[in-house]
């Protein structure tokens, strides 16, 4: 078989550190086993021209949500032998599901890899933006010690209303984590979580529209779907609280990306933070790279080096059930037997 | 009575905002209440000259930790008429509390008013160094997208053992907020916790030594007494475990500033974050600020809108009662009747 997989360049980095298990040098960890069971492995950076090159003769592809490959209907289509996709985290938007499915191809993710990782990254971009942390630090750098510059901004999160879009995996750890803040947390999802999970969580089950309105920090923990795309449009992001933070490292696709630098532009939205952008990885010039008042990261929250050995090992299982004619584990099907098995890509987000 | 308070420099943001009640152009909201009882406020920025001019005739005087005054042996001797000094705020090792007991000044701060404020802060600071966030914040700056990068050092918290280095008011809630993100928690302070307090805390009473070389990561929440001040020196420092990150919330002089520096550049220590210094405010040309693997801000966690609103009522409240004759509140006093009163300066923290 031909595995083809396509993960960022490690660089220098690589060699310095075995730890560092997602990047093209190092493969997954993939390389031995692979060589000694007779199968070929090629591992790109190159997300168009290689990528490509090799798609009509790969049986298996491998990519990750940090240095996507968007496998389209139009590469779907040249990709005759191609029976197995798996993506090396959480996250399978950049391929066409719906033409894998038609393709009858699997696709698979290392679903709860990196739900901590995720979930750890939103408490801190929270407390950072609500404690206006980055323009302190850069205080630091600039030499200056200007206290009102700083406290006239910063807020305690205590007593505050955090809505959480997107209660699975990942907002759920989100709230466990954030319970011991004393705030008012609520939630909207595409289905009501149950009287034990809410009481738990701590969280109170509101209409998109009322959390919107009613939140001081607003968390987006969903996946990228038809219903998701384009869910944060100017009007949404208006409808927040005047003041209000937004915390997003589910999909950049999932917001309006010119109506975000106007909220933050206008003062409307007090700042934004996450690490997640369309397209992926962003360009030099991406409006979000210089707007005001954001503190946002390159696409790495669910790559620390925890998640990233947890996705190697989740990867290496899904291909030695598959290149031994046994079933993948059935969590972390996407698509199968041409059809989205997903629910979280499978049940229709916003109603 | 004459009241002399010494509060940073609010600028143009202190008209624009209100709720900037610590700077001295809000004068914590005192100068309406203190003129129509009959009373002098002369607010000050200059903790050097100004305040000199003004201590012989001064009844009171209020300081703060973000802007401290240095209320030395010296000034107390000039101090006269001095009956009462408050701390805007909770830390008050900037003044010589022996010697004002000597003189039997009376010394309280606003206890409890910025403990959550701290807590959050210390969250923050550890998320932020673990997960490696502010190199990766640059990147989005300087239009970079180097996954391998941050990676490489980028880490969960989940599954770290963390060292929570005093338990009072702010350790304590340093703890609950902590708790719910998977982690280790020990805890060392000048005396052992009761059996629930651990319990629902979630931590393991450690011995200090022992603390220091199993902790990951650790977080030091003591008052600055003789026995902290200079308590990480050279030898703590180095017998952290390596790659380990030190967050200091507490006082700056509380880890001796040359050997972090060494720390660091030797890369024995990961990471180290905090927002407090010696002195205060920290000079431009202060080691720290240039320092590799910092990711320090200016004086300000104690210091949100929400605190100088508690701090402020917390201040006239110390006013109308020591105006009016009665007794201030025990819980805010430090030195009283001629003695060191709080547990947090009379106990010897270190044995």
């Amino acid at each position: 078989m031909k595995i083809v997989a396509v993960l960022y360049p490690g660089g220098e980095r690589a060699t310095n550190n075995p730890d560092l298990l997602g990047c093209a040098e190092n493969a997954l960890g993939l390389k031995d086993f692979l060589e000694k069971s007779g199968h070929e492995l090629v591992v790109l950076t190159d997300q168009e021209y290689e990528l490509d090159k090799h798609l009509p003769t790969a049986d298996v592809v491998i990519t990750t949500p940090f240095w996507p490959a968007y496998i389209t209907k139009e590469r779907l289509t040249k990709a005759q032998k191609l029976r197995l996709i798996l993506t090396a985290g959480v996250g399978s938007d950049h391929i066409d599901l719906a033409s894998a499915a038609a393709h009858d191809i699997t696709v698979a993710e290392i679903t709860g890899s990196n739900v901590v990782s995720v979930a750890e990254q939103v408490v801190m971009h929270i407390l950072a933006l609500v404690r206006n942390y980055i323009p302190a630090y850069k205080q630091v750098l600039d030499g200056k010690w200007d206290i009102a510059e700083i406290a006239a901004n910063a807020h305690d999160l205590e007593g505050k209303t955090v809505g959480v879009i997107g209660t699975g995996r990942i907002g759920q750890r989100v709230c466990t984590r954030l319970k011991g803040f004393d705030i008012n947390l609520l939630y909207y999802n595409n289905f009501r979580l149950s009287t034990v999970e809410e009481f738990v969580l701590g969280i109170r089950y509101t209409p998109l529209e009322e959390l919107i309105e009613k939140s001081d920090i607003i968390t987006i923990n969903t996946p990228l779907t038809p219903e998701t795309d384009g869910m944060f449009n100017r009007d949404l992001l208006f409808r927040m609280k005047k003041g209000a933070y937004l915390v997003n490292t589910a999909r950049g696709k999932i917001i309006d990306t010119k109506a975000l630098v106007e909220a933050l532009e206008k003062g409307h939205l007090a700042g934004y933070a996450g690490d997640v952008w369309f397209p992926e990885p962003a360009p030099r010039n991406h409006p979000w790279r210089n707007m005001p008042n954001h503190g946002m990261v390159h696409h790495y929250s669910g790559t620390t080096l925890e998640a990233q050995k947890r996705y190697a090992d989740g990867i290496k299982n899904c291909l030695v059930k598959f290149l031994n004619g046994h079933a993948i584990e059935r969590d972390y099907l996407i698509v199968d037997n041409g059809k989205v098995v997903s629910p979280s890509y499978s049940y229709a987000f916003k109603k």
